[in-house]
Parts: structure tokens; C-alpha cells; sequence
């Protein structure tokens, strides 16, 4: 046998991809979206001084980027108030969760999560040999008693847990969260992923320990910041954790562009407040919208909304799937019960416009090929 | 106990770095280098069409890149003469090869590689739990009859074999690498790393069936494109190995910015062409400062040169620091008898200008310091 032999691990992986890209469904399409409105990027874009930023910093491209991310990690580090020792710099919260899922997961680990959470989160673990447990969620919300739980119950070696939630936008608020450390099982990190924390109301954001060794709280630039395109994260946690990556991580990983992009983000406050205020105006709207049409939208503390199509995952789907055919790009949770809502993206009014259109094209549509699937079988008997 | 529990593996490994960045010395030093010529890194610089097409991409960081790269692939499918199938784009070559590692690592397989090849290779085999199998350079060059007797005796699953080689910049001619292809053994491939490829005599270059499972090669925007700090590095091999690299990798991990300026990149050959040229010049430049020195520079087909500075690994060193604290950001071998040499990157003629005033005083200063070493045991005796 000539080629490659692939670990048996690797060798019992399926090739696969968390998310399909919504370039993938344009060229299957064979035209562009009208509106992008799937993957909770921000489309009010980054701050003018980022772009500005990026732009100087591509003529020094020619450079790797600090190995080390020493100017972002001491920015990073006032900006949360937190010592440089708990800051820990890399491509994108995808990337960090790799490199955790790689230091704790070994074949058989448990790794506990909630039904319909982060598909990138349970890519890595099962990539690296992980058992995920799987909790439901209660109420649409992520179920931190029951995280809890299933980790002491399988003696798990991670707790995933987002705050607020994806895909849902629900949240927990800061004595949940808080008391949720409190009883974080012995030898279990729990992994507090706020990609979407400068959403949330500021008086719910729970307030932890940086030297707590229980937990590590993920953060980006891909989304109030605008910058998903260019692969910043950050984790803050015990120094002890914050080091042990150095083991695994791919040391000149960072463009240097984004470095010096995520400086100049730190640095505009009054863009971020500017661009929350235009999420929430978003937000409001899309509840209209929605209401306008008999639908429920419920609430969030993201830049996106969960829109309860009022039937089954089916429904919801076909909902779905005439929206994208419409040119509206969107994305829905994967997990029943929460497979019945659809999940849009704060826009523009101009973005919106487009959703507003299309949305009682797409439930009326949705409604005919329900009816369709209904008659159907009645026809054959 | 509380906190993480980490693999084994993990638990086992420094935390290290491959490279110390200049940054880091920069730091350590309080100032600036004057010249960065350690890492090859182009000091040439990206086109200006890859600096416009960076800027004009800055804005839409706001988006994910698209996962598949294909754009990318397509271009470089075209740019290679291979099919789309054939190419992997990754963060990097140092992304590509962790992933490779990853693939075909498990506890205690063999991987064979050259005593003082690229120590990021090296990283990542450690870092998966591979047990790495070294065999000395030969003359100056890396050796393939020996990496592949090794291989061969160990049952090695891959062989590092950069062509041309880093940090020596000897290579071999295309048949040798093509004899070598063929003879790699049974379930072993060949990871042919050609950073440097563009620098290559054209007619030395290998032809290699891009659907041979035997060998995958590695090339790189960082090195004669001048963007090392994009992040862009590519893969051709078999399509089955290509696509097993969409089991592990980080299918969101690349800068959006990144991909616009690689595309870029490859439609101004006219560019690429005068970057070879200019270091063509430099290296020559390099060469003729060397032997105002009474250097041998080594021949190279890469954008850096060895100088052998004459006597061990101790002198040499000794001279680089000199050069450092004198402000020229320069590098060397780690490895006996190739660490007699400095290693230093092309620059524009104002940077070899800082490198030819430092060399004579930094021989100097280790001239005078190996006389120091040398009389000072005497003196207490």
C-alpha cells in the first residue's frame, strides 16, 4: 500500500465542515445574496479606524506577526482589567477551542454540552477523540443545572457554555453564571464562550475570577467588532491555562493584519457603543417584522434573533429554504424544539427591507409546500 | 483538585516556542532592530496590487472568508497546472504541516526528518506524540539517501525533506528529488516543503504527478510574495489527501484579507519576477560582503544565505549576537557542524549597507571574545 496512514482516529472521521459557508450556497445557487444575514457577522462593519488600521498594516504584511501578540494581550489585558498572564490571543474563538479541545481530550474523554449548542465546539472534541455528553436545553435557554450535572455525573473534563446563547440569543444573568462556577465539578473547566457578551445588558455580565482555574470566558472581534473576517479571539483564564496553550498553539498563526486591526478596535469604544445602539434598533425590527407576520421573536441579548416560525422543524426549514431562495441569507437551529425558529442577523434597514419582503413570500410558501406534503399521502391511500 | 486535567501527551510538553520573534528581542532590548533579516521574510514587500487589494478587502472584514477557499484553490489550481482537487490552502505552511501531523501521528510512529530542518516540523510531530528520527545533513545539503534508508528502517509514516533547504539554501537537482519520490517507501509520504521554491533554478525544479500518493508538497505566500504575515500557505497532493485535511482543519481559520491578497499575488507575476531578481542581486551582495570578510558565503537557491563564518558553532554565535546588539536581525543553524554559519535574508541594498558596517565589527567582538575565553582558564590556573 503506498500513501498516507492516518491515525485510526482520523481514519474513523467523516470529512465535513461545521457550517456551509454562504459563499458555497451562491455558487450552488449560481447568484449572490441579496442580504447576509446567516452567520451573525456584523454588517454595520468595523470601525473606519480599523479599516484604516488594516489598510496601513498591508504594506507591512512582508512580516510575520508578534509570535508572542504581546502589544494586543497588554491592550486586551486593561481593556478587561485582568494581568497579561490571563490573556491569550488566537485565530478566532474556532481556533482557541482547538487548541483547548487538544489539551484535555484524549480517546474517550467526556466533554459535556448542551443539544443544538456550537457545532465547531463538538467538531474539535470528537476530532480529538472526545465523548460529548449532551444536556437539552430548558426553555430555549441553555441548562447550566443540568451542564452541571452530566459533568459530575460522567466526570467530564469540559462544560461548554455559551452566554448568551447561539442559536437561540437567550441569556442567563450574572448570579446564574457566577453560582454556575461556584459548583463547577473538581477537574472540569467550564468553557464560557461570550462571543456575543457586548450584547448583553451590562449589569448581567457575570463577574469571575481571572485566576479562577475553573473556568476560561472566550471573547472575539468577530462579531460586536466587526472583524470576522480576520480571525481574532481571545481567552481570559488562569495563568497556569493561559500558558499550557503555548504547548499546542501554532505560534505565528496570526496575520499580522488583524493583529494591528484588533488594536485599532480596542481603541474606537465609541464605534462599538455606536454599533450596539444600531443592533438594538435592528433587533426592535426584526420583532416587528416578525409580529407583523403572526410570529414570535424572542428575546435576545445578541446580534441576532430566533424567530419562532410557530410549527415543526420541517416548517421552519422550508421557511428557511425560501428565504435563501429569495436571495436572503439565514441560518436556523439544528435541534428540535428549537428547530422550529429561524435565526436573522442584526442588519441595516436596508437589509431588513429585504427580509421584510420576503418573509410572507416565504412563509406563504412554506404554508402551500406544508399543505402539499399534508394532501399527498391522502392522494396515494 | 480543581482546574484542567490535561492529556498525557499535552501534560508532557514544554510550553515552547519554535522561533523567539524579533519582536521579543526588540523587546528584551528596549529598541529596535535596524534591519530585519532573520526570519527570509521579503523585504521587499508584497506587490502594490496585493497592498490595494488588502486595503479595499479591510472593509469587508466584517465577513468570515469562505471556508472552502475556492477562489484561491481555483487560482492556484490554474497557477500549478494541477486540478483544483489537488490543492489544500492552509494558514500557512506551519498551519498545513500541523494539520499533516496531526493526520498520521499517533503515540510513538516515526517521522524522519534532517537534524537541524525546520523546528516547527519538528513542534508539531512532538506535539501529536510522534517519536522523531534524525539523520545528519551530508555536505552541507540534506541528505535523501539517508532520510529515505531511515524511513525505510523505521517504518516512518512521513519524511520532511525541504527543497531547497532551510537554513542551509543548498538544494538538489530535480532528479534527485524525482529518484527520491520513487523511492519513498510503502505507507510513508514524502512531505516535500518548497517555501522556496520560486528562488529555484527553474530547471532544477522537480516534476511530480500532483496524484501521486507518495509525496505532498508545501508552498507559500510568505517567502518570494512577501506575505509572511498573511498567513497563506498551500498543499498539492492526491485528492484522498487533500480531502482528509477537511477532517481536522480549522475550516473557518482563514483571514478574509489573507485570501484577497494571495489572489492578488498571483496574477502580478510581472512582481514576482523583479522580487527574484532584487534578491538575486542581494544574495550576490551578500556574498561579496562575506569575502570583504574573509567569509565563505554557501551557494543558496533561496532568498537568505549561510555564511560560514569560519570556525564553530561557539564563534558563530558569538558573531550573531554581535550583529544583534549592533541592531541586524539575523539567525543561524542549531545544529553542529551547519551552526558554524550565519544565516542572513536578502534585504534592499540600505539594509545590507547596516550589515556590511556591523559585520566587521561583530567579527571583531567575537574574535576578541574567543581570545578572552581562551586566556581566561589560563589565568586562574
Amino acid at each position: 500500500m503506498t500513501g498516507p496512514r492516518y491515525t485510526p482516529l482520523v481514519e474513523s472521521l467523516p470529512a465535513t465542515v461545521p457550517f456551509v459557508g454562504p459563499e458555497t450556497q451562491e455558487r450552488a445557487m449560481g447568484r449572490a445574496f441579496r442580504t447576509r444575514l446567516g452567520a451573525n457577522e456584523s454588517v454595520f462593519g468595523p470601525s473606519p479606524k480599523v479599516i484604516a488600521a488594516m489598510a496601513e498594516a498591508a504594506s507591512e504584511t512582508w512580516m510575520y506577526g508578534d509570535p508572542e501578540n504581546h502589544d494586543l494581550r497588554h491592550a486586551l489585558a486593561r481593556h478587561e482589567g485582568v494581568a497579561v498572564e490571563n490573556v491569550i490571543v488566537g485565530e478566532g474563538i474556532d481556533g482557541l477551542l482547538g487548541y483547548l479541545a487538544r489539551m484535555v481530550t484524549g480517546a474517550d474523554d467526556r466533554i459535556v454540552t448542551s443539544q443544538g449548542a456550537y457545532p465547531t465546539f463538538n467538531y474539535h472534541v470528537v476530532g480529538f477523540g472526545g465523548a460529548l455528553d449532551m444536556v437539552p436545553y430548558r426553555d430555549d435557554h441553555e441548562d447550566p443545572q443540568a451542564l452541571l450535572a452530566k459533568a459530575r455525573e460522567v466526570d467530564a473534563k469540559l462544560i461548554y457554555f455559551a452566554n448568551p446563547d447561539n442559536p437561540m440569543g437567550s441569556w442567563h444573568k450574572r448570579n446564574v453564571v457566577e453560582e454556575m462556577v461556584q459548583n463547577v465539578p473538581d477537574g472540569t473547566v467550564l468553557v464560557l464562550d461570550e462571543a456575543y457578551s457586548q450584547f448583553m445588558p451590562p449589569q448581567d455580565l457575570p463577574q469571575i475570577d481571572a485566576n479562577d482555574r475553573r473556568v476560561i470566558r472566550f471573547r472575539t472581534f468577530s462579531k460586536a467588532y466587526g472583524m470576522a473576517g480576520a480571525r481574532v479571539g481571545y481567552g481570559i483564564g488562569h495563568p497556569d491555562l493561559i500558558t499550557a496553550f503555548n504547548k499546542v498553539r501554532n505560534h505565528f498563526g496570526m496575520s499580522r493584519v488583524s493583529q494591528a486591526g484588533a488594536l485599532a478596535a480596542l481603541d474606537d469604544a465609541k464605534y462599538l457603543a455606536d454599533v450596539v445602539a444600531q443592533v438594538r434598533h435592528a433587533i426592535d425590527r426584526i420583532g416587528e417584522i416578525a409580529a407583523k407576520n403572526g410570529l414570535l421573536a424572542l428575546p435576545t441579548a445578541t446580534n441576532f434573533v430566533a424567530i419562532d416560525c410557530g410549527r415543526d422543524g420541517d416548517f421552519a426549514r422550508a421557511v428557511l429554504n425560501a428565504l435563501v431562495e429569495r436571495g436572503v441569507f439565514v441560518r436556523m437551529p439544528f435541534v428540535a424544539p428549537q428547530d422550529r425558529c429561524i435565526r436573522i442577523s442584526a442588519g441595516r434597514d436596508g437589509d431588513l427591507d429585504i427580509f421584510a419582503e420576503a418573509l410572507p413570500e416565504a412563509l406563504k410558501s412554506a404554508r402551500a409546500g406544508a399543505r402539499r406534503k399534508l394532501t399527498w399521502p391522502l392522494h396515494i391511500r
